[in-house]
């Protein structure tokens, strides 16, 4: 066993690590060398708003960022910190506000968060990076910020209710804290690797290569440099929140950070480490990808596009990237509506060279399609499949089986429409 | 006056002309030169379900079919004939059952429903186009559809009942029936242009140029050789129902035919009489794609998406269609949330260049961003504007303003879900 798992929860299935339980299980506090804190300073009303994750020397740092053409200004300003250097010694956190769409005040408010958290810790505002989430273009409720990063900046903690409380700080709209955690066994030790994320709506991370507003911090106390760092986050996200999608909607904010304290004394020695150890990283990223699906705004149930057979990586992911925000598909498995004509017109609009005769779709065990017809499946037996807590919608366009690509998505509900519908009000 | 438009039905606003007053208005029937029937065959349970429309004598025409990879035999058949001839002498359309992903047997189905038609009115069957819509992927009920072709043979009339009546037995989810007419004044005479659309779901046609299940038959009694009759469809339907999404996902069966019987006997003699003509022909188009819109599936208004000041007619096109597919736009006109930083979002996410802090954006006659920033407008002036009938979101990037571009869309409602998540049962 090269990973485990401490506080379990499969990947894709339900967790609540928001219980009022005195003693958390741990979360994504496990690596050495990370101190957190989740405070309400008020920008929300009733929940906790603010986070700060803190190292307690340099650490290297990896970042990724929303490809949106629209960029908040705490995403510009950690781009422009991260071009500079590549160790920092902080990030903080809010909720309730995106701070994006601000402009130049905007960017005075992401710089003075940095520099209050320096100032409390006594660091500079350049080892210092920002994350908002929250409603697009209001002004940041400075006052409140800066009481919040003080309150945050006097109760940083190691233990696991100081992670429970940052993961909880970094929500919106979720309805439950996600976060995981693997221990690596090294050729010269054993590493940790924590995470924490957000993320239920404006979901279709496309870090430069995220779509979401997803924001994910992950830490881990390995000894690795940031170039290597930034490969293996790279790495990390393509199977993981890049192949995620919720409503296609790639937010302005999407962050997600890799930060390696080393405080475990253990590096990366061997390829056999580096691959456990991205293996491990992998695990973690998946676990929270599928813990933000599976959270989706009125999301019912999981649903994994796996396409198969296409003349490309690429094409394979652009099938099952269409069919999994198709609409009409969404709608479908909100009910169980056994209207498997959906996943053809959706797999066919893909923009791909396919033939149509020789396509096969399976729902979770069922043979649902085979050379482009129906089978002769029960319509209650397909709802049955399609209904389940997760689902595996396969699709196999016939060509070489070795090609496969999958994207995970959620069911499209009336909640959705409620949720966004009235929003602010 | 060029155009008139004797049914009025501004574009955009709802008509009902499905009413049982024995006298209907004139509808799609206005062309010389064609008959019309709508039957009930029993494909659905209580409305029509089988049109046919019938040309005196061979009629000239033109298609435009499905950009979808997968599509139905009944577009596979008329592609066939259309390449092989440009003369028609009828058209048979069901409702109900959408012939798609039905293999050969679809195709042998498509091709007796034409051989049907023509022995019935003593054609030969590759004079005879064939249409079809409604659920995928199951065997057409085939006993039916003969005792409703033959129905619909012995019923054909050029009156505005029949006209009405096979407006009515193309629909699906359609709410109401969707027809439109003009009247053209040309050098040597008047001519007609009459036609009839369906499409509630699965609409963003993309006609090769259709994204839809839209089926539209327009008729006109103008003397057009088929050549130039398919270069004013490809106009037509450019800012018509290629400009249109409810749900952005393309159907396997959309079909655009245009049929011209000469029947006036005024053919475009003058550069003149072509440009009335192609305005004529475009607003019939835009008439019945507004229909279309404001009949989509849970629709409680339409959205015009208008994209002014990209480097480029395709960039603006691409930002309109991103921003009026986004599902966070368009539950945010469900209920008027004013939210307008989802605009900045989806507009962000088109992939197309732009720069931020140029654009504005106006919904109504409210200014709601500037330079990149929110304007200080009230939350209910904007919801205001949010939940009127008719709404124009204008969004202007900056660059050139004789670039521009629309697509109409309508808001995300719950009922959507409701009609998608349990069409069948």
């Amino acid at each position: 066993m090269t990973t485990s798992n401490p506080t379990s929860s499969n990947p894709g299935s339900p967790t609540d690590q928001t219980t009022d339980s005195p003693i958390p299980q741990p979360g994504c506090e496990v690596a050495l060398g990370f101190r957190f804190a989740g405070v309400h300073c008020g920008i929300k009303r009733n929940r906790r708003d603010l986070a700060l994750v803190v190292a307690d020397a340099p650490c290297a740092v990896a970042g990724m960022f929303t490809s949106n053409r629209v960029q908040a200004p705490p995403v510009r300003y950690c781009r422009e910190v991260l071009a500079a250097r590549d160790t920092i010694r902080a990030v903080v956190i809010n909720s309730g506000n995106a701070n994006a769409c601000t402009g130049t005040p905007g960017m005075r408010d992401a710089r003075e968060m940095a520099q209050r958290v320096a100032d409390a810790l006594g660091l500079e505002a350049s080892e210092v990076l920002v994350g908002s989430t929250g409603v697009i273009g209001r002004a940041m409720p400075m006052e409140k910020v800066r009481a919040g990063i003080d309150a945050a900046a006097a109760n940083l903690s190691a233990d696991a209710t100081a992670g429970r409380d940052a993961a909880e700080a970094i929500l919106t709209t979720d309805t439950r804290a996600k976060t995981a955690n693997r221990a690596v066994e090294l050729s010269t030790g054993t590493v940790s690797i924590g995470g924490m994320a957000k993320g239920s709506g404006m979901i279709a991370p496309d870090l430069i290569g995220l779509h979401a507003t997803t924001l994910a911090y992950l830490t881990t106390d390995a000894q690795i440099p940031s170039a290597a760092l930034r490969d293996l986050l790279h790495i990390a996200m393509d199977d993981s929140f890049n192949a995620i999608t919720v409503d296609g909607d790639t937010s302005t904010n999407d962050t997600v950070l890799l930060l390696a304290s080393g405080a475990s004394g253990t590096a990366l020695a061997t390829d056999e480490d580096r691959r456990r150890f991205a293996e491990a990283l992998k695990a973690v990223a998946f676990d929270l990808a599928m813990q933000v699906v599976r959270d989706g705004e009125g999301a019912q149930r999981v649903i994994e596009v796996q396409v198969r057979g296409a003349a490309s990586i690429a094409d394979a992911r652009k099938v099952a990237r269409t069919v999994a925000e198709s609409p009409l598909v969404k709608t479908a498995f909100c009910a169980g509506e056994p209207n498997w004509g959906r996943f053809m017109m959706a797999l066919g609009r893909a923009g791909v060279d396919l033939d149509e005769g020789a396509v096969a779709i399976d729902v979770g065990t069922l043979a649902v399609v085979r050379e482009g017809l129906g089978t002769d499946h029960e319509a209650e037996e397909l709802r049955a499949e399609m209904t389940r807590d997760s689902v595996v919608l396969a699709i196999d366009l016939g060509g070489d089986p070795e090609i496969v690509a999958s994207v995970w998505t959620c069911d499209l509900t009336e909640d959705y429409v409620r949720i966004n519908g009235l929003y602010l009000t």
